[in-house]
């Protein structure tokens, strides 16, 4: 990916006239173009330890152009880009180095203890949470350990429907090699196009079909792990007894624990049926309830989410090439994938008889479809604000029911008390569970002179505001080093002793991702 | 309980005259009265100590007397029915306290560390893997921890479909006090009468309706618990990405991090329709087939167990009172439960519908009655067996469907190599995931005059088998002090490191359950 964009160029989105206009009238836009050749720190390892390098993985997968680098320099948060953008790369890595195999990663780990490098494990470069920007100060340099060459579709177990995936396989490279054997993973989080099997795992990653698929982690059966203190191998059987789940461990850990070097998943018939319709309800009160009455029901479809009034006016203006009148209130859209027919058929009308009689009116299936063309395209969308001066970015979060609106009121309270009463703030609900759900927001606001520091108040007011309620503060982004203050709240001051145990137990030198997770 | 047999006595099982007969012709049968009056050693504690503990609790909840102490004397597997049997009470706790509240939890424990006193524990005593069989060595002495006056339900939350279960709380009774709000948490174990929730979630506990309602550890969304470092406070939101689960690492932890004093778990509505339905396969292996299939098409009902031709035989010949032919091959039982008599039937014709299609037969629904009638057992029926000479007990394991059959016939072999061959090794499937099953075999045979020895024998033969057949050592009795060596294997150096590390930075001193669970 381009260090101050996402994604591919091609794909680019040129803002939509109707969506331009209404920025402008609302928040106002200037000029805001990125800087774009920076030069970049020098490397500070030393050639002994490049040399070192070169001998156990060979010359050419050892890198230290500046493209190479200046690619792996944090991730894609707001914040990142508008460092990039503004020709910041500080945090670039020193080396970017590409093992071929479990041992290497683990020889590398070895190397990395004994010249007190910090080790940053990079995938897709996807993160918003800053997984990627490991703490310099006391290591000799920072080596970004990039698994491109772990590509391998390696065991398919059809009885099982278990597959072992390697993990720099990114998305799409995932769903293609399991396609070859009518298998889908199903896991489509809107990063899926670049994010890797390995950060959906570190990462516990949600995606958008996840009401029908599952969540990443609980995707995961199996995991193989590099640590600095040897392999963990996990994952013997389903579900057990067999003590602590120490998979769970493992899952979220955001490289600080170890590297994960092979991922065993569950995984499903690829679906023959694929039907997307559009619903419209009242208000985001009670499509939220239809929600819960669905997960309570045992009746959640593939797909499922709700947007609150203002994402939905938001969302109906930039969908202007869908026919028939704009609907009002909130619209959800609502998925059913499967190989039957017949049974797709029996449980879509299930769900269609619950949400009539929970006040819903079924749309059809046209904005459903247009829905789902558009699934990964919301980044794109942001780069271009971006370029008129327009701070956007996406914070999420998830409670119990019973919290759902308070939660929902208090982030909102908080962005518009800290980014002013212009603030676009839109909310979704993207992950429904029997007892709660995800809120997924996205703020839009003037961005000023000082937008990173805008944005840093606005986010810790946010997060703090989360907390307050008692809730998460991360569904699906994961704590990178962004959320830590907080996230050590959340967990409490036990929590924080048990999970700086584990790392010090297997990271004693703490080269793993210094700075990340771990408060 | 009774300290050398299971349950109510007015509940024990006269051994069917059939069941006798064949056990006679079968194994030989000789009576083996258990030992019923024997001498306690006396409370290894100095008067100091429990001065303080009077002082702490109240002089009613610090108890000494013989009864308390023997009824807390080890859980209730074969082997620790044998040795109370035997007369052998060594492992008696030298002092049972009934702390009141998390505070005085906490401060039992804070005194624990101080005079160096192991502390067990204690709910229902039902542990069947020697998890109530602290190792006395290095301490001033053993103290059952009893959690019999946490019998609160604390919260109900009917948006969220959650509540706050005190962990003291046997089974019936929190069924009981969440009928009066229309609710239920749907744990039936097999010692469901018996065992209590902090017991349920300590061991992972899973239940007879677990296809429908989750294992326990999936009903677990919070937990409250008090150890030597202070409290853990887990459970922010229904799932969310901020690290590890760290809820995780306390279920199945078994008394060794920590006291569990609340848990808030998922519940659903009581259901008003109840279908229990026998179905008949040719075989094993198609019964298990037609399970995979409902579990990969998501079609799993909410009882759903397979007996293979074996434990069918067996199970049959005592069901006599039950009309009809007796059915060849092997006996499926299918239960499907809920509120809504439309969704139960919409849902109980798909399956029956999947089932047919992959060879079952419908039986109807008496057997599938007569199955819930005597769902919690079994139990009293070992007893009259243990009565007569014959050595009962159950073994459990789990693993992917790839690998069912390999693990089927390893651990028969294992058995009866041991055993000897006139070894009855009944064998059913009763917990099913999309990936794998379990496995819960029943063994009977000669108990001989060192039963214990020949028992040991046969577990470690057959634990082996599980290990090697790449399996877990437990689906669903947790690891206990009987299973800690093959654990080791099962999860590897490094998970052992991990384990560790936790328990030390939780419990310094070690006095939490010492040589259970952590390798």
């Amino acid at each position: 990916m381009h260090p101050t964009r996402w994604g591919d160029p091609a794909e680019a989105a040129l803002l939509p006239q109707a969506t331009r206009d209404l920025v402008e009238l609302v928040l106002g836009v200037r000029d805001s173009p990125a800087i774009e050749s920076v030069e970049l720190p020098g490397s500070s390892l030393s050639q002994e330890v490049l040399a070192e390098l070169r001998a156990l993985l060979g010359d050419d997968q050892v890198v230290l152009d500046d493209d190479s680098r200046r690619l792996r320099t944090r991730g894609k948060s707001t914040p990142d880009l508008l460092r990039a953008r503004a020709g910041d790369l500080t945090d670039a890595p020193d080396v970017v180095v590409r093992p071929g195999s479990h041992d290497e990663v683990a020889a590398v780990l070895d190397l990395a203890v004994r010249h007190r490098i910090a080790v940053v494990p990079f995938g897709g470069g996807t993160s918003v949470t800053g997984g990627l920007v490991a703490r310099r100060e006391g290591f000799a340099g920072v080596l970004s350990l990039d698994l491109c060459r772990f590509k391998a579709l390696r065991e398919v177990d059809k009885v099982s429907m278990t597959v072992v995936l390697e993990p720099g396989l990114r998305g799409p490279e995932a769903e293609a090699l399991l396609a070859e054997h009518d298998l889908t993973l199903g896991h489509f989080p809107q990063s899926f196009e670049y994010a890797t099997i390995r950060g959906f795992a570190a990462t516990r990653s949600s995606g958008q079909s996840s009401a029908g698929y599952g969540r990443f982690d609980a995707l995961v059966v199996g995991l193989t792990v590099a640590t600095p203190q040897g392999t963990l191998e996990l994952g013997s059987s389903p579900a057990n007894a067999a003590g602590p789940d120490l998979r769970q461990l493992v899952l979220g850990s955001e490289g600080t624990l170890g590297v994960i070097t092979a991922v065993r998943v569950r995984v499903r018939h690829r679906p023959t049926v694929k039907v997307y319709e559009a619903w419209q309800f009242d208000s985001f009160a009670s499509g939220s309830d239809a929600m819960r009455g669905l997960a309570q029901a045992n009746l959640l479809p593939t797909v499922i989410r709700l947007s609150d009034e203002a994402e939905t006016a938001i969302n109906l203006a930039s969908q202007s090439d869908v026919g028939g009148a704009a609907p009002t209130g909130c619209l959800m859209i609502v998925g059913h994938e499967g190989t039957d027919p017949e049974l797709v058929e029996a449980r879509r009308g299930l769900v269609t008889g619950q949400l009539e009689k929970l006040g819903g009116a079924n749309l059809g299936e046209e904005r459903g479809r247009a829905w789902e063309a558009g699934r990964f395209h919301a980044p794109y969308l942001r780069d271009s604000l971006l370029d008129v001066g327009v701070l956007v970015e996406t914070l999420e979060t998830a409670t119990f029911w019973s919290n759902r609106e308070r939660l929902y009121d208090a982030v909102k309270q908080a962005l518009t008390a800290t980014l002013g009463e212009k603030t676009l703030a839109l909310c979704h609900i993207s992950h429904v569970y029997e007892t709660g759900c995800s809120l997924y927001f996205t703020v839009a606001a003037p961005g000023g002179d000082a937008p990173l520091e805008t944005w840093a108040e606005a986010k810790a007011a946010a997060t703090q505001a989360m907390i307050d309620a008692g809730a998460t503060v991360t569904h699906h982004h994961a704590v990178g080093s962004d959320h830590r203050p907080w996230f050590a709240q959340e967990i409490g001051p036990v929590g924080v002793q048990v999970l700086r145990a584990v790392k010090r137990e297997l990271d004693p030198a703490g080269i793993l991702n210094p700075g990340v997770m771990v408060p």
